[in-house]
Protein backbone atom coordinates (compact mmCIF):
# COMPACT_ATOMS: atom_id res chain seq x y z
CA UNK A 1 0.00 0.00 0.00
CA UNK A 2 1.93 2.68 -1.49
CA UNK A 3 1.65 6.18 -3.36
CA UNK A 4 2.52 4.80 -6.92
CA UNK A 5 3.84 7.00 -9.50
CA UNK A 6 1.15 6.44 -11.90
CA UNK A 7 -1.54 7.36 -9.52
CA UNK A 8 0.35 10.85 -8.46
CA UNK A 9 0.48 11.54 -12.31
CA UNK A 10 -3.42 10.84 -12.30
CA UNK A 11 -3.85 13.38 -9.33
CA UNK A 12 -2.10 15.98 -11.13
CA UNK A 13 -4.02 15.20 -14.33
CA UNK A 14 -7.04 15.87 -13.46
CA UNK A 15 -6.04 18.63 -11.11
CA UNK A 16 -4.73 20.62 -13.67
CA UNK A 17 -8.07 20.10 -16.12
CA UNK A 18 -9.72 22.01 -12.64
CA UNK A 19 -7.54 24.59 -12.69
CA UNK A 20 -8.13 25.34 -16.36
CA UNK A 21 -11.78 25.16 -15.92
CA UNK A 22 -11.24 27.61 -13.40
CA UNK A 23 -8.87 29.85 -15.03
CA UNK A 24 -6.62 29.90 -12.40
CA UNK A 25 -2.16 28.76 -12.82
CA UNK A 26 -0.91 26.86 -10.25
CA UNK A 27 1.45 24.43 -8.86
CA UNK A 28 0.42 20.66 -7.94
CA UNK A 29 2.95 18.55 -5.66
CA UNK A 30 1.83 14.91 -4.81
CA UNK A 31 4.09 13.84 -2.18
CA UNK A 32 4.28 10.08 -0.64
CA UNK A 33 3.50 9.66 3.21
CA UNK A 34 7.11 10.85 4.33
CA UNK A 35 6.07 13.99 2.75
CA UNK A 36 8.80 13.52 0.28
CA UNK A 37 8.06 14.23 -3.27
CA UNK A 38 6.58 11.91 -5.65
CA UNK A 39 5.25 14.23 -8.89
CA UNK A 40 4.82 18.17 -9.72
CA UNK A 41 3.86 20.11 -11.98
CA UNK A 42 3.82 23.77 -12.30
CA UNK A 43 1.65 25.22 -14.92
CA UNK A 44 2.39 28.03 -17.16
CA UNK A 45 2.55 31.38 -15.70
CA UNK A 46 2.07 30.16 -12.17
CA UNK A 47 4.63 32.40 -9.96
CA UNK A 48 7.68 30.81 -8.54
CA UNK A 49 6.82 30.94 -4.87
CA UNK A 50 4.00 28.40 -5.92
CA UNK A 51 6.72 25.29 -6.08
CA UNK A 52 7.76 25.50 -2.42
CA UNK A 53 4.36 26.39 -1.31
CA UNK A 54 2.35 23.73 -2.70
CA UNK A 55 5.26 21.20 -1.83
CA UNK A 56 5.34 22.84 1.70
CA UNK A 57 1.06 22.51 2.42
CA UNK A 58 1.33 18.65 0.97
CA UNK A 59 3.66 17.94 3.58
CA UNK A 60 1.80 19.55 6.00
CA UNK A 61 -1.02 17.19 4.92
CA UNK A 62 1.06 14.14 4.92
CA UNK A 63 2.76 14.91 7.84
CA UNK A 64 -0.53 14.67 10.02
CA UNK A 65 -3.07 12.93 7.66
CA UNK A 66 -5.28 16.05 7.47
CA UNK A 67 -6.49 18.75 5.10
CA UNK A 68 -3.79 21.38 5.31
CA UNK A 69 -6.82 23.98 5.87
CA UNK A 70 -8.08 22.14 9.04
CA UNK A 71 -4.29 22.45 10.55
CA UNK A 72 -4.27 26.40 9.73
CA UNK A 73 -6.38 26.70 12.90
CA UNK A 74 -3.47 25.45 14.82
CA UNK A 75 -0.82 26.83 12.80
CA UNK A 76 0.64 29.22 15.34
CA UNK A 77 0.25 26.43 18.31
CA UNK A 78 4.01 26.09 19.92
CA UNK A 79 4.27 22.74 18.41
CA UNK A 80 3.29 23.69 14.98
CA UNK A 81 5.75 26.54 15.42
CA UNK A 82 8.52 23.83 15.85
CA UNK A 83 7.61 21.29 12.97
CA UNK A 84 8.27 24.68 11.15
CA UNK A 85 11.71 25.32 12.20
CA UNK A 86 12.49 21.51 12.23
CA UNK A 87 11.72 21.89 8.81
CA UNK A 88 13.51 25.24 7.94
CA UNK A 89 10.12 26.48 6.92
CA UNK A 90 9.00 23.93 4.38
CA UNK A 91 5.82 23.37 5.97
CA UNK A 92 2.98 25.51 5.08
CA UNK A 93 -0.41 25.50 7.58
CA UNK A 94 -2.54 26.94 4.82
CA UNK A 95 -5.64 25.69 2.72
CA UNK A 96 -4.96 24.14 -0.22
CA UNK A 97 -4.01 20.28 -0.02
CA UNK A 98 -5.70 17.00 0.62
CA UNK A 99 -4.38 13.86 2.11
CA UNK A 100 -4.29 10.60 -0.20
CA UNK A 101 -6.01 7.75 1.45
CA UNK A 102 -6.32 3.79 -0.21
CA UNK A 103 -8.32 1.81 2.33
CA UNK A 104 -8.53 4.13 4.80
CA UNK A 105 -4.72 4.23 5.56
CA UNK A 106 -2.74 7.82 4.31
CA UNK A 107 -0.34 7.11 1.63
CA UNK A 108 0.42 10.52 0.80
CA UNK A 109 -0.81 14.13 0.15
CA UNK A 110 -1.29 16.74 -2.92
CA UNK A 111 -1.09 20.48 -2.17
CA UNK A 112 -1.78 23.08 -4.64
CA UNK A 113 -0.58 26.81 -4.96
CA UNK A 114 -1.27 29.93 -6.89
CA UNK A 115 -5.16 30.72 -6.53
CA UNK A 116 -6.94 31.15 -4.02
CA UNK A 117 -7.18 29.07 -0.99
CA UNK A 118 -10.19 27.82 -1.63
CA UNK A 119 -9.34 27.28 -5.12
CA UNK A 120 -6.04 25.51 -4.19
CA UNK A 121 -8.04 23.03 -2.05
CA UNK A 122 -10.90 22.55 -5.08
CA UNK A 123 -8.13 21.83 -7.51
CA UNK A 124 -6.73 19.14 -4.87
CA UNK A 125 -10.41 17.80 -4.29
CA UNK A 126 -10.92 17.50 -7.93
CA UNK A 127 -7.64 15.79 -8.31
CA UNK A 128 -8.36 13.35 -5.68
CA UNK A 129 -11.98 12.40 -6.87
CA UNK A 130 -10.66 11.18 -10.54
CA UNK A 131 -8.11 9.19 -9.59
CA UNK B 1 8.86 41.50 -21.40
CA UNK B 2 11.46 41.84 -18.77
CA UNK B 3 13.28 44.38 -16.01
CA UNK B 4 16.10 45.87 -17.73
CA UNK B 5 18.81 47.74 -15.89
CA UNK B 6 18.02 50.89 -17.79
CA UNK B 7 14.69 50.95 -16.07
CA UNK B 8 15.77 49.96 -13.20
CA UNK B 9 18.77 52.55 -12.87
CA UNK B 10 15.79 55.33 -13.61
CA UNK B 11 14.18 54.31 -11.25
CA UNK B 12 16.51 54.34 -8.48
CA UNK B 13 17.32 57.85 -9.81
CA UNK B 14 13.98 58.96 -9.52
CA UNK B 15 13.92 57.32 -5.99
CA UNK B 16 16.66 59.17 -4.41
CA UNK B 17 16.07 62.62 -5.65
CA UNK B 18 12.91 62.27 -3.93
CA UNK B 19 14.65 60.90 -0.85
CA UNK B 20 16.53 64.29 -0.78
CA UNK B 21 13.66 65.94 -1.23
CA UNK B 22 12.52 64.56 1.81
CA UNK B 23 15.43 64.76 3.67
CA UNK B 24 16.00 60.84 4.62
CA UNK B 25 18.59 58.39 3.98
CA UNK B 26 17.77 55.42 2.05
CA UNK B 27 18.45 52.04 0.53
CA UNK B 28 16.99 51.55 -2.81
CA UNK B 29 16.59 48.07 -3.89
CA UNK B 30 15.38 47.03 -7.43
CA UNK B 31 14.58 43.49 -8.12
CA UNK B 32 13.68 41.22 -10.93
CA UNK B 33 10.28 39.16 -11.04
CA UNK B 34 12.41 36.51 -9.27
CA UNK B 35 13.21 38.45 -6.55
CA UNK B 36 17.02 38.65 -7.67
CA UNK B 37 18.65 42.26 -7.47
CA UNK B 38 19.08 44.15 -10.60
CA UNK B 39 20.32 47.12 -9.30
CA UNK B 40 20.56 49.02 -5.72
CA UNK B 41 21.79 51.52 -4.58
CA UNK B 42 22.33 53.19 -0.52
CA UNK B 43 22.42 56.51 0.23
CA UNK B 44 25.56 58.57 2.18
CA UNK B 45 24.26 57.74 5.87
CA UNK B 46 21.81 55.37 5.42
CA UNK B 47 22.51 53.00 8.33
CA UNK B 48 23.60 49.36 7.29
CA UNK B 49 20.07 47.38 7.68
CA UNK B 50 18.41 48.89 5.40
CA UNK B 51 20.32 47.28 2.68
CA UNK B 52 18.86 43.56 3.59
CA UNK B 53 15.44 44.99 4.36
CA UNK B 54 14.89 47.19 1.50
CA UNK B 55 15.83 43.82 -0.84
CA UNK B 56 13.46 41.82 1.60
CA UNK B 57 10.80 44.54 0.97
CA UNK B 58 11.29 44.08 -2.58
CA UNK B 59 11.56 40.29 -2.66
CA UNK B 60 8.09 40.03 -0.73
CA UNK B 61 6.37 42.74 -3.02
CA UNK B 62 8.10 40.43 -6.39
CA UNK B 63 6.98 37.65 -4.92
CA UNK B 64 3.15 38.20 -4.50
CA UNK B 65 2.86 40.94 -7.08
CA UNK B 66 1.58 43.68 -4.62
CA UNK B 67 2.54 46.78 -2.83
CA UNK B 68 4.48 45.01 0.55
CA UNK B 69 2.64 47.44 2.96
CA UNK B 70 -0.72 44.91 1.64
CA UNK B 71 0.83 42.11 2.53
CA UNK B 72 1.90 43.95 5.97
CA UNK B 73 -1.31 42.95 7.67
CA UNK B 74 -0.98 39.46 6.63
CA UNK B 75 2.55 38.79 8.08
CA UNK B 76 1.99 36.83 11.47
CA UNK B 77 -0.01 34.63 8.86
CA UNK B 78 1.20 30.61 9.17
CA UNK B 79 1.95 30.91 5.41
CA UNK B 80 3.83 33.98 5.44
CA UNK B 81 6.05 32.40 8.67
CA UNK B 82 6.98 29.95 6.23
CA UNK B 83 7.90 31.86 3.36
CA UNK B 84 9.92 33.78 5.65
CA UNK B 85 11.16 30.88 6.83
CA UNK B 86 11.98 28.89 3.50
CA UNK B 87 13.59 32.66 2.74
CA UNK B 88 16.34 31.96 5.91
CA UNK B 89 14.24 35.47 6.80
CA UNK B 90 14.88 37.30 3.94
CA UNK B 91 11.63 38.13 3.00
CA UNK B 92 10.48 41.35 4.84
CA UNK B 93 6.84 41.78 5.10
CA UNK B 94 6.60 45.39 5.72
CA UNK B 95 5.70 48.86 3.90
CA UNK B 96 8.12 50.18 1.74
CA UNK B 97 7.97 48.80 -1.57
CA UNK B 98 5.85 48.41 -5.06
CA UNK B 99 5.49 46.19 -7.41
CA UNK B 100 7.23 47.11 -11.31
CA UNK B 101 4.62 46.28 -14.24
CA UNK B 102 4.77 46.47 -18.00
CA UNK B 103 1.99 46.23 -19.95
CA UNK B 104 -0.02 44.95 -16.79
CA UNK B 105 2.39 42.39 -16.21
CA UNK B 106 4.47 42.19 -13.06
CA UNK B 107 8.26 42.42 -13.96
CA UNK B 108 10.12 43.04 -10.44
CA UNK B 109 9.41 45.64 -7.91
CA UNK B 110 11.45 48.51 -5.76
CA UNK B 111 11.94 48.47 -1.86
CA UNK B 112 12.89 50.85 0.10
CA UNK B 113 14.41 51.12 3.48
CA UNK B 114 15.65 54.48 5.87
CA UNK B 115 13.04 56.81 6.90
CA UNK B 116 9.31 56.13 7.82
CA UNK B 117 7.57 53.02 6.25
CA UNK B 118 5.03 55.79 4.28
CA UNK B 119 8.48 57.50 3.22
CA UNK B 120 9.62 54.65 1.96
CA UNK B 121 6.68 54.06 -0.01
CA UNK B 122 6.62 57.36 -1.08
CA UNK B 123 10.20 57.07 -2.43
CA UNK B 124 9.20 53.65 -3.95
CA UNK B 125 6.53 54.58 -5.77
CA UNK B 126 8.42 58.22 -7.13
CA UNK B 127 11.02 56.37 -8.60
CA UNK B 128 8.17 54.17 -10.68
CA UNK B 129 6.27 57.25 -11.39
CA UNK B 130 9.04 58.64 -13.64
CA UNK B 131 10.56 55.57 -14.85
CA UNK C 1 11.78 31.94 -24.93
CA UNK C 2 10.81 30.27 -21.67
CA UNK C 3 10.43 26.29 -20.45
CA UNK C 4 6.69 25.25 -20.95
CA UNK C 5 5.38 22.50 -18.72
CA UNK C 6 4.49 20.76 -22.24
CA UNK C 7 7.88 20.58 -22.83
CA UNK C 8 8.77 19.30 -19.41
CA UNK C 9 6.66 16.69 -18.89
CA UNK C 10 7.65 15.44 -22.72
CA UNK C 11 10.85 15.39 -21.49
CA UNK C 12 10.26 13.29 -18.63
CA UNK C 13 8.13 10.81 -20.20
CA UNK C 14 11.28 9.86 -22.79
CA UNK C 15 13.30 9.70 -19.64
CA UNK C 16 11.19 7.29 -18.33
CA UNK C 17 10.88 5.33 -20.96
CA UNK C 18 14.62 5.25 -21.22
CA UNK C 19 15.32 4.26 -17.36
CA UNK C 20 12.80 1.46 -18.23
CA UNK C 21 14.53 -0.02 -21.17
CA UNK C 22 17.94 0.23 -18.77
CA UNK C 23 16.12 -1.27 -16.07
CA UNK C 24 17.13 1.60 -13.59
CA UNK C 25 14.87 3.86 -11.12
CA UNK C 26 15.29 7.33 -11.00
CA UNK C 27 14.17 10.02 -10.41
CA UNK C 28 13.88 13.02 -12.99
CA UNK C 29 13.33 16.77 -12.19
CA UNK C 30 12.97 19.38 -14.71
CA UNK C 31 14.08 23.00 -13.83
CA UNK C 32 13.54 26.41 -15.65
CA UNK C 33 16.63 28.68 -16.48
CA UNK C 34 16.33 30.06 -12.64
CA UNK C 35 16.28 26.31 -11.45
CA UNK C 36 13.09 26.52 -10.15
CA UNK C 37 11.24 23.71 -10.80
CA UNK C 38 9.07 23.01 -13.44
CA UNK C 39 8.20 18.89 -13.63
CA UNK C 40 9.04 15.77 -11.65
CA UNK C 41 8.73 12.51 -11.37
CA UNK C 42 9.70 9.61 -9.10
CA UNK C 43 9.35 5.99 -10.56
CA UNK C 44 8.08 3.41 -8.11
CA UNK C 45 10.88 2.03 -6.14
CA UNK C 46 13.16 5.08 -6.47
CA UNK C 47 15.22 6.16 -3.25
CA UNK C 48 13.81 8.86 -1.72
CA UNK C 49 17.80 10.75 -1.70
CA UNK C 50 17.01 11.09 -5.42
CA UNK C 51 14.07 13.41 -5.03
CA UNK C 52 16.58 15.88 -3.71
CA UNK C 53 19.60 14.95 -5.99
CA UNK C 54 18.08 15.31 -9.11
CA UNK C 55 16.93 18.65 -8.30
CA UNK C 56 20.29 19.33 -7.02
CA UNK C 57 21.95 18.16 -10.67
CA UNK C 58 19.31 19.98 -12.36
CA UNK C 59 19.97 23.45 -10.76
CA UNK C 60 23.95 23.12 -11.26
CA UNK C 61 23.02 22.79 -14.72
CA UNK C 62 20.76 25.68 -14.93
CA UNK C 63 22.90 27.56 -13.22
CA UNK C 64 26.14 27.51 -15.50
CA UNK C 65 24.01 26.36 -18.35
CA UNK C 66 26.73 23.08 -18.70
CA UNK C 67 26.09 19.16 -18.33
CA UNK C 68 26.39 18.70 -14.45
CA UNK C 69 29.19 16.38 -15.13
CA UNK C 70 31.26 19.03 -16.40
CA UNK C 71 31.05 20.91 -13.72
CA UNK C 72 31.73 18.03 -10.97
CA UNK C 73 35.73 18.66 -11.95
CA UNK C 74 35.75 21.71 -10.10
CA UNK C 75 33.13 20.57 -7.23
CA UNK C 76 35.95 21.06 -5.17
CA UNK C 77 36.89 24.63 -5.69
CA UNK C 78 36.54 27.56 -3.36
CA UNK C 79 33.93 29.50 -5.80
CA UNK C 80 31.72 26.07 -5.82
CA UNK C 81 31.96 25.38 -1.97
CA UNK C 82 30.56 28.58 -1.40
CA UNK C 83 27.42 28.25 -3.75
CA UNK C 84 26.81 25.28 -2.36
CA UNK C 85 26.86 26.97 0.87
CA UNK C 86 24.97 29.93 -0.42
CA UNK C 87 22.02 27.39 -1.40
CA UNK C 88 22.01 25.38 1.67
CA UNK C 89 23.62 22.08 0.08
CA UNK C 90 20.74 22.15 -2.72
CA UNK C 91 22.85 22.67 -5.74
CA UNK C 92 25.01 18.95 -6.16
CA UNK C 93 27.58 19.14 -8.26
CA UNK C 94 27.64 15.54 -10.10
CA UNK C 95 27.02 13.76 -13.85
CA UNK C 96 23.36 13.54 -14.65
CA UNK C 97 21.81 16.67 -15.63
CA UNK C 98 21.67 18.77 -18.81
CA UNK C 99 20.83 21.93 -19.91
CA UNK C 100 17.84 22.32 -22.20
CA UNK C 101 18.30 24.92 -24.79
CA UNK C 102 16.07 26.94 -27.24
CA UNK C 103 17.54 28.39 -30.58
CA UNK C 104 20.78 28.40 -28.74
CA UNK C 105 19.69 29.92 -25.27
CA UNK C 106 19.85 28.26 -22.25
CA UNK C 107 16.24 27.98 -20.70
CA UNK C 108 16.30 25.27 -17.79
CA UNK C 109 18.09 21.87 -17.24
CA UNK C 110 17.01 18.03 -16.58
CA UNK C 111 18.29 16.30 -13.35
CA UNK C 112 18.28 12.34 -12.65
CA UNK C 113 19.05 10.71 -9.89
CA UNK C 114 19.07 7.01 -8.83
CA UNK C 115 21.11 4.81 -11.43
CA UNK C 116 24.99 5.81 -12.02
CA UNK C 117 25.93 8.79 -12.94
CA UNK C 118 26.93 7.50 -16.46
CA UNK C 119 23.12 5.83 -16.89
CA UNK C 120 21.48 9.24 -15.03
CA UNK C 121 23.13 11.39 -17.67
CA UNK C 122 21.73 8.84 -20.44
CA UNK C 123 18.34 9.04 -18.84
CA UNK C 124 18.48 12.98 -18.93
CA UNK C 125 20.17 13.24 -22.52
CA UNK C 126 17.59 10.55 -23.94
CA UNK C 127 15.06 13.02 -22.45
CA UNK C 128 15.90 15.66 -24.18
CA UNK C 129 16.47 13.91 -27.22
CA UNK C 130 12.59 13.36 -27.67
CA UNK C 131 11.90 16.49 -26.42
CA UNK D 1 37.29 58.69 4.97
CA UNK D 2 34.38 56.17 4.11
CA UNK D 3 32.57 54.73 0.83
CA UNK D 4 30.68 57.48 -1.24
CA UNK D 5 27.40 56.00 -3.14
CA UNK D 6 29.05 58.64 -5.68
CA UNK D 7 32.27 56.75 -6.44
CA UNK D 8 30.30 53.49 -5.79
CA UNK D 9 28.44 54.15 -9.21
CA UNK D 10 31.46 56.16 -10.93
CA UNK D 11 33.20 52.59 -10.30
CA UNK D 12 30.17 50.86 -11.51
CA UNK D 13 29.86 52.94 -14.53
CA UNK D 14 33.31 51.99 -15.56
CA UNK D 15 33.68 48.98 -15.26
CA UNK D 16 30.48 48.46 -17.23
CA UNK D 17 31.94 50.70 -20.34
CA UNK D 18 34.95 47.77 -19.85
CA UNK D 19 32.60 45.27 -19.52
CA UNK D 20 30.44 46.52 -22.93
CA UNK D 21 33.90 46.72 -24.47
CA UNK D 22 35.06 43.12 -23.78
CA UNK D 23 31.32 41.62 -24.94
CA UNK D 24 30.82 40.44 -21.85
CA UNK D 25 27.61 40.56 -18.99
CA UNK D 26 28.39 41.04 -15.77
CA UNK D 27 27.26 41.49 -12.38
CA UNK D 28 29.06 44.76 -10.30
CA UNK D 29 29.09 44.95 -6.74
CA UNK D 30 30.62 47.59 -4.45
CA UNK D 31 30.62 47.18 -0.76
CA UNK D 32 31.43 49.26 2.24
CA UNK D 33 34.80 48.62 4.42
CA UNK D 34 32.27 45.91 6.67
CA UNK D 35 31.06 44.47 3.23
CA UNK D 36 27.97 45.75 3.38
CA UNK D 37 25.82 46.87 -0.23
CA UNK D 38 26.88 50.83 -1.64
CA UNK D 39 25.87 49.66 -5.07
CA UNK D 40 24.65 46.93 -7.57
CA UNK D 41 24.14 46.72 -11.48
CA UNK D 42 23.65 43.08 -13.32
CA UNK D 43 24.12 43.47 -16.93
CA UNK D 44 20.95 42.58 -19.22
CA UNK D 45 21.45 39.14 -20.02
CA UNK D 46 23.84 38.47 -17.04
CA UNK D 47 23.05 35.17 -15.02
CA UNK D 48 21.46 35.10 -11.68
CA UNK D 49 24.13 33.56 -9.67
CA UNK D 50 26.12 36.57 -10.86
CA UNK D 51 24.29 38.43 -8.39
CA UNK D 52 25.37 36.22 -5.71
CA UNK D 53 28.96 35.87 -6.69
CA UNK D 54 29.94 39.36 -7.18
CA UNK D 55 28.97 40.38 -3.93
CA UNK D 56 30.75 37.30 -2.56
CA UNK D 57 33.92 38.13 -4.30
CA UNK D 58 33.70 42.20 -2.97
CA UNK D 59 32.96 40.77 0.16
CA UNK D 60 35.75 38.43 0.53
CA UNK D 61 38.23 41.49 -1.00
CA UNK D 62 36.63 43.80 1.74
CA UNK D 63 37.28 41.75 4.61
CA UNK D 64 41.08 41.13 4.01
CA UNK D 65 41.91 44.04 2.20
CA UNK D 66 43.15 42.22 -0.41
CA UNK D 67 42.51 41.05 -4.28
CA UNK D 68 40.48 38.35 -3.84
CA UNK D 69 42.52 36.28 -6.46
CA UNK D 70 45.18 36.61 -4.29
CA UNK D 71 43.37 34.93 -1.33
CA UNK D 72 42.17 32.06 -3.53
CA UNK D 73 45.22 30.44 -3.11
CA UNK D 74 44.33 30.16 0.44
CA UNK D 75 40.66 28.99 0.09
CA UNK D 76 41.00 25.46 1.29
CA UNK D 77 42.75 26.67 4.74
CA UNK D 78 40.49 25.87 7.41
CA UNK D 79 40.55 29.64 8.85
CA UNK D 80 39.05 30.44 5.25
CA UNK D 81 37.10 27.33 5.40
CA UNK D 82 35.23 28.64 8.75
CA UNK D 83 34.88 31.89 7.13
CA UNK D 84 32.63 30.32 4.46
CA UNK D 85 30.48 28.39 7.04
CA UNK D 86 30.07 31.69 9.29
CA UNK D 87 28.85 33.37 6.32
CA UNK D 88 27.07 30.92 5.13
CA UNK D 89 28.75 30.80 1.85
CA UNK D 90 28.11 34.43 1.17
CA UNK D 91 32.17 34.86 1.12
CA UNK D 92 33.66 34.08 -2.58
CA UNK D 93 37.37 33.77 -2.26
CA UNK D 94 37.66 33.83 -6.17
CA UNK D 95 39.12 36.38 -8.65
CA UNK D 96 37.44 39.30 -9.68
CA UNK D 97 37.07 41.10 -6.69
CA UNK D 98 39.52 44.22 -6.12
CA UNK D 99 39.75 46.44 -2.33
CA UNK D 100 39.09 50.10 -3.16
CA UNK D 101 41.58 52.28 -1.35
CA UNK D 102 41.14 56.31 0.20
CA UNK D 103 44.88 57.42 0.96
CA UNK D 104 46.26 54.19 1.51
CA UNK D 105 43.23 53.08 3.59
CA UNK D 106 40.66 50.25 2.37
CA UNK D 107 37.52 51.79 2.77
CA UNK D 108 35.38 48.74 0.42
CA UNK D 109 36.03 46.64 -2.60
CA UNK D 110 34.85 45.93 -5.87
CA UNK D 111 33.41 42.33 -7.52
CA UNK D 112 32.24 41.11 -10.43
CA UNK D 113 31.40 37.91 -11.67
CA UNK D 114 29.84 36.38 -15.28
CA UNK D 115 32.63 36.39 -17.37
CA UNK D 116 36.51 34.71 -17.09
CA UNK D 117 38.00 34.97 -13.82
CA UNK D 118 40.26 37.15 -15.86
CA UNK D 119 38.03 39.45 -17.04
CA UNK D 120 35.84 39.70 -13.96
CA UNK D 121 39.11 41.30 -12.06
CA UNK D 122 39.65 43.38 -15.24
CA UNK D 123 36.58 44.83 -15.06
CA UNK D 124 36.61 45.76 -11.22
CA UNK D 125 40.34 47.21 -12.18
CA UNK D 126 38.84 48.91 -14.81
CA UNK D 127 36.42 50.48 -12.11
CA UNK D 128 38.85 51.34 -10.12
CA UNK D 129 41.15 53.73 -12.17
CA UNK D 130 38.29 55.64 -13.18
CA UNK D 131 37.08 56.87 -10.21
Amino acid sequence: MSLTIARAEGIIKAGRATAEKLGVKVSIAVVDDRGDLVAFARMDGARFMTVAISQGKALASALFGQPSGVLAERAGSPVFQSVIQMNQGRVVFGQGAMPITEDGHGIGAVGVSGATSQQDEDVAKAGLAAS
